[in-house]
């Protein structure tokens, strides 16, 4: 029950019910700081508030996990034998291979395993910080298990369409790599901005002259620590890959501003200018190729055991 | 007539001539680009266009250089032979000591010089951007030559103030070290995040899974790089220390996660978090400390030669 899972019971209770063929949805909300469900019952978030784990799970066809990616291991445990036959789990968590994994490893085979990350959320925190619309035409990635059923994809993919947000399948492995790149850097560029900078002796002047480009640059920064300090750390392999190659950028750029070498610096500024102009005129909503993306697996791709089978190779 | 010096002419225009003791406002507009200094007519930020440098000074009490820092030099060179005695010279530049080096150098004895540099901007450029409210409660930096009589002081702090800005004295060095840890540092971080991430093999796909987090930390990459790469090389020294610290920083961090390190990378998470919910508390318009550099500096004290003559020592 906090930003992420407040906010998704939210926008399932808001949808209308002829837009989830899988009928009307009750959803019941459980969380270790009853505090926290009490914020989202008055939020009119959840039908029922859970006092236990079992509780909450007792009867459930899709059990949600939004928590920390470090406790998913410990809940999918626990979870386990409670389960009833067919029922379906996912998640909400920024890496998704070491999820996936630890699902395959101890989930029972009467249930189904479909990752999930929707790419949204928000620097604040917690039940207070919710909102239906918060994932309101965002990419909403599926990384299901290779054993998941048809019919649990479709429910999945079903209540992801209700939320207003759109379904996008991508092997576990290849999303760990690309969010590195676009979300966990960012995130500890703006901590090391940060660090770097308020712990300079000159901090208490310089900061009345940080302006909007620091506040924005630095943003990510004000999130949530547990949480990121569990993302890097189940995905520190990609994420080190992608601080190797910022600091070798960046190491560059300090030696044209050492030679004084105006062309280079320039072109690196232009090149940088024109990606990202790039970038935001294809809009999230429409990007190209885009749609490739959003077209559930086959079953019969899905069982030949190909080593990426959600995706179509570049330019087939 | 780019997006500074349109927003100011609009600004200054728009300004109560009761709030401008200097009584009533007429702004010439000049730009080597007479297109841009049509579309600042248009939008009324100034009261006549001016065909040549000679044209726009003829008469001027005040001068206000508002073009990349490089191009400063040079039109500090062709103005000098066209001031009036008493005249004003002032500039919007985003690095100041090299700008006063030049003043000092080029202007005659019988013109002041106030730098300035107000902390506003946005990714846009051109005159079409502007905006007459760009300065409202905006910290406006001045660091005036030292030999700046109190009436041009006065009277570039009484344009300041009818801007809706602040005015703020600092010593130029220090300026510049303390806006390349706050303001150009997070621009390099910006081009250098395109950098890396869009010459990845893989961009095409990663960029689809780019959201808010991306936009925000890649915003400032956005901007002009002709005025980047200005800002930079003139400030090559400050900016230089502080990607060194920022790297130092960043290793740190990549050191903690290839030791899979959880303590010490949350405290510096929580330690970021922390630093940048007091930054921001202390909102711009009224930080702890601002007020004692808004006061004018004394004549007294600024002939003194004192090597920081325009800051009380920390506590005193």
């Amino acid at each position: 029950m906090g930003l992420i899972g407040t906010s998704l019971g939210m926008a399932l209770r808001n949808a209308e019910s002829r837009a989830t063929p899988a009928g009307e949805i009750h959803v019941t909300g459980y969380d270790q700081d009853s505090r926290a469900t009490s914020i989202a019952r008055d939020r009119l978030a959840i039908d029922r508030k859970a006092r236990s784990l079992e509780e909450a799970v007792a009867g459930a066809q899709v059990v949600v996990l939004a928590t920390p990616v470090q406790a998913i291991r410990d809940l999918l445990a626990q979870l386990a034998p409670l389960l009833d036959e067919g029922s379906i789990v996912t998640d909400v968590a920024s890496t998704k291979a070491q999820v996936c994994d630890w699902a395959r490893d101890l989930l029972p085979a009467h249930a189904d395993f479909v990752g999930g990350h929707p790419l949204a959320g928000r620097e604040q925190s917690g039940a207070g910080a919710a909102d239906p619309a918060l994932f309101q035409g965002a990419i909403y990635c599926l990384t299901p298990d290779l054993r998941a059923s048809q019919q649990a994809l479709q429910r999945i993919e079903t209540l992801v369409l209700a939320m207003g947000a759109k379904p996008y399948y991508i092997d576990p492995h290849e999303h760990d790599a690309y969010v590195a790149g676009v979300s966990h850097l960012p995130f500890l560029l703006s901590a090391a901005l940060m660090r770097a900078t308020s712990h300079s002796p000159a901090w208490r002047e310089m900061s009345l002259l940080a302006s909007s480009g620091f506040r924005d640059v630095s943003r990510l920064a004000s999130g949530d620590p547990l949480m990121h300090r569990d993302i890097c750390l189940t995905n520190s392999t990609a994420l080190i890959r992608w601080i190797d190659e910022f600091i070798n950028v960046l190491a560059n750029v300090r030696d044209m501003l050492g030679q004084e070498d105006a062309e280079h610096l320039e072109a690196l500024l232009r090149d940088a200018q024109q990606q990202r102009d790039t970038w935001l005129t294809n809009t999230p909503n429409a990007r190209p190729g885009e749609e490739q993306y959003t077209q559930r697996p086959q079953v019969e791709r899905r069982f030949l055991g190909l080593p990426k089978p959600f995706r179509r190779k570049r330019g087939s």
